[in-house]
């Protein structure tokens, strides 16, 4: 089969390092290029090869028909516009294009979103948060089964990959083993515009209450939301069977899902289940992923496949 | 100074242990027996000391100015009646009679309690998360700040020695260690009848939604609690300084509290803060202490201290 | 293509699990059954695939082409002959069969003994830390680098799933996190008399002094090994270039290889650099795998392929 | 009891910040100032005390009667003259006074120099790994029992914080978590040095190999050594039991001691055991310490003890 060629811009970081992987791995796809300005010049194994970082001014736009832009919040919206002119189609993975940023891109949450991605040539890929927020909470809002002016809680937790390949003290293995903390309290949180934002084009008028955590683990991000109900539901979990029936990236399950459960996996894992003692029907939603994969590249890359007519789960483990 | 004898029955627990060390640095007290049933005629080295495990038949309760009972759920309601009728003071580390249980012991809370305490003979210690969320939440309770029938939110999670000393396949390195999940979802959790009963008698009418969670360290729990107010406050925290002032194991701190600040520590540390951009005025609660010592072994003994009329900060870290 | 059926005896525990996994991923290879006495009748997620565990007694061995046993050591050989008396090839992962144990099977380390594992029809798995050593070793012993009666120091760590999925309380997490320690020192482990064995096979005549350790992680084995030397060498990892040119599963570098680069592939990873300021000429030997893909599942499953005419490399990840 | 002044520069690091915690603990000091030059201005809660760091520059040097000086190797010489030109005695846990490193300054290895110190006035206190493996062989050199030429193979282990709380990329918690590797390998470890010349004094004319590892633990050294004796010896331990007797701070015991058992304790806990089936008569020796305190902090402390006239176990715990 021909390959069609990739290219990475933003390729050392966390994310840019699992698209690589990702992109080597993939039947129909070829690494054109992967740039990393600040290790630029040096040299990463990847399954088995050896990848060199370019400049980004260095990197051959013009020879991908693909590119990912895994830049720092900020710093991608020009590198969109280069790539999308020298020819690209594009996936950015940063905030700059996403709901609630003020741009307009394409929102790549593909399992609700796909016919819009097939047709696009630029794609905002959702947060880490979001997307395990969303696909856990679409299946209310298609019902109107939330109360208007309700507060949906989210306590979220993280592995310290979502915080990036930054050299932070606070990140160092000596500070974030045997500890958990919150951060961003208080509705504090960037992820917070862009699911609002959504929420909102479903039709949602909830209040939401996002308090993020870090965990002392790699990957893996888990949201226990609790919503408020309009009415009791007697089997919750077949609302999200009915929705996401033959979606591939989704995984129903009667227990509490666990992160070990979705490491180096492209799927959101999901229950839901009534709070029993409560005065107002309330449900409790369980959603795990993996940050860098269905919360980042992996879903990027269901993206990508998408904006070039190839299988959608391709190259993507289930 | 004269040291008053004390035993320990369910010694070789991680309660049990960490009781043990309490016990013989404590400059007033000194260990009498350490009985346990599972371990009886092993040794083992705690600060440099090697104790013996009796088996509990074979303790000298009479012996005892004070029995600690750190016994499975169930089983310590008789010892801690055979240490009574043998004249010892006890404090039970278990939920046999804790309030909710239908049993009627002084509750050892003991910023909260401490005069019933004092004058107790027996006193049922708190489990390990309701210490954590009725601290943080009995200042909003006697202000009758929380609207009857809301829902507060608890989600909470817990180092695996919460789960005690127990070879479960779930709880081997190998399965915890890179993983996180939600365990008795949906208001399943023993501790809550705690919770509730406690609640109740602040005048409290309010639900409780509490998810907890195991995580992958040794030690600690936080507890992030979301509470829907009668009115917004302006400085919340002043309502904790205020009535917390000069309690030696209250902690209190304009930062979301982490676990590496309280392990190892008798102390809760603290903070509260509002939740911007939703409609109903809510506050953010942050909890967070050393499940062994504060949430179990600790707070026994700054129980057992008062039981002696010894100083509550005794043999205690702050 | 034609899928082959294989069959795992000791599907449950970590090596068995894993097998099950490379088995499910194998394009040539359909899984027939997997036993595994202790979780008869459970069920086990897998890939995405549901697996139901029989009772050994219930498993029809005669169906399957190649059967993988992977039980406790001392259980392992009644149920390869079994297997082997219903007509399937066989690779069994205990150390019944292996070198030292008084048994003849043909040994399967791959790398140096494949033509005999081509012909054969059972083959006895290496031990994970023997892989490791024994790779490592030789090209020195086909050279005759070792002096007859030198000491070579095998200093080793694993993870905790070397120590297999038994709910022992010294392989809790809170027993391991933070943690590290030697076990069976003095030389009195297992694999001792597998690596004399084989060793002696390649006419060393050196001793060895052998002491694993128990790291807190859940996979991967890394072998520091020194070994005085009969001549200075000067570029000594030219002699591993040579032998294993080639080599699909083993991997030459100039650094230290680290845990991380080898996880969740069938790889070993190695160096060999002088030791400097001694007066015997003496090298440093790095070795580097993951127990449960080299050194058991992986390893088995490239014996596997060779048995049943496959390519070698098919289903594995180098 | 009148409390003695005691000075810190370089506090904010983790050998810093455990001295500000034992300082805060002491019963006969008190903290005159800390200053760390990075995080001039800024405040720490520790032991729940606030304390403000200082610019060196800033720091009352001759208001203290002791001063740790806990800097950058390289950076500490001249500080350490400045404390001592303004009276102070001084503790320098830096390399640049070590033996080996050109200087001459009394040596802190307490156990075996405790008079050489109590007369010093500028004490150079140990490496971490120095600490323990100079412990451990002490018994056997006293004795003449270690070969002329014949090769000591240390393979050691330590915690990152042994590394410094320095933000590099490759000790993000991301990096280090569930991964494990040599570094300085083939004898190039700046300890060597120190090592070498400490063995050289004590009449010792054997080779050392040396090959440091990083554990995915926050704290904590374990040494395996091998070294071949002149001759077997029996019951090995009893060697140590003598030469120790009486120390508060040796550990001896018949098993392998774990990380576990030593952390946030200033001890070195130690075996020894004969290594069987191997031609030369070879000795194992382990031995275990926290790298913050008894290899830093605590042994530090350990030695302003004696210079300032207190008791040596004084705020400190075996």
């Amino acid at each position: 089969m021909h390959k069609q060629p990739v290219g990475i811009l933003g390729a050392s970081g966390y994310a840019g390092r699992e698209l690589c992987e990702l992109v080597l791995a993939h039947p129909g796809l070829e690494l054109a290029f992967a740039a990393a300005q600040s290790q630029a010049g040096e040299r990463a194994r990847i399954r088995g090869r050896e990848i060199r970082f370019l400049e980004a001014d260095a990197a051959p736009l013009g020879e991908a028909a693909l590119v990912f832009t895994a830049l720092p919040h900020g710093a991608a919206a020009p590198w969109v516009a280069r790539a999308h002119e020298a020819g690209a189609k594009v996936v950015d993975l940063s905030a700059d294009l996403r709901p609630g940023s003020g741009a307009d891109a394409p929102y790549g949450l593909t399992e609700l979103t796909r016919e819009r991605v097939r047709g696009a040539s630029v794609v905002a890929n959702p947060g880490c948060y979001p997307t395990a927020v969303l696909l856990a909470l679409a299946p209310l809002f298609a019902r109107g089964l939330v109360p208007s002016g309700a507060a949906i809680n989210v306590v979220a937790a993280s592995g310290v990959t979502g915080a990036g390949y930054a050299p932070r003290p606070d990140l160092l293995f000596a500070e974030v083993a045997e500890d958990f903390r919150a951060y961003a309290p208080g509705n504090s949180h960037r992820h917070l515009a862009e699911m609002r934002a959504v929420i909102g084009g479903m039709g949602g008028d909830a209040d939401l209450i996002f308090t993020p955590h870090l965990l002392p683990v790699a990957r893996g991000i888990l949201a226990t939301i609790t919503v408020p109900l309009t009415e009791a539901i007697d089997d919750p979990l077949s609302l999200w069977r009915a929705d996401y029936a033959g979606e591939p990236f989704i995984e129903l399950t009667l227990d509490a899902p666990r992160l070990r459960e979705v490491v180096h996996r492209n799927v959101v894992r999901m229950t839901a289940l009534p709070v029993r003692d409560v005065r107002r029907p309330t449900l409790l939603v369980l959603a795990a992923l993996d940050n860098l994969v269905k919360g980042a590249a992996g879903q990027a890359l269901q993206n990508g496949n998408l904006l070039l007519g190839l299988d959608e789960t391709a190259g993507l483990v289930a």
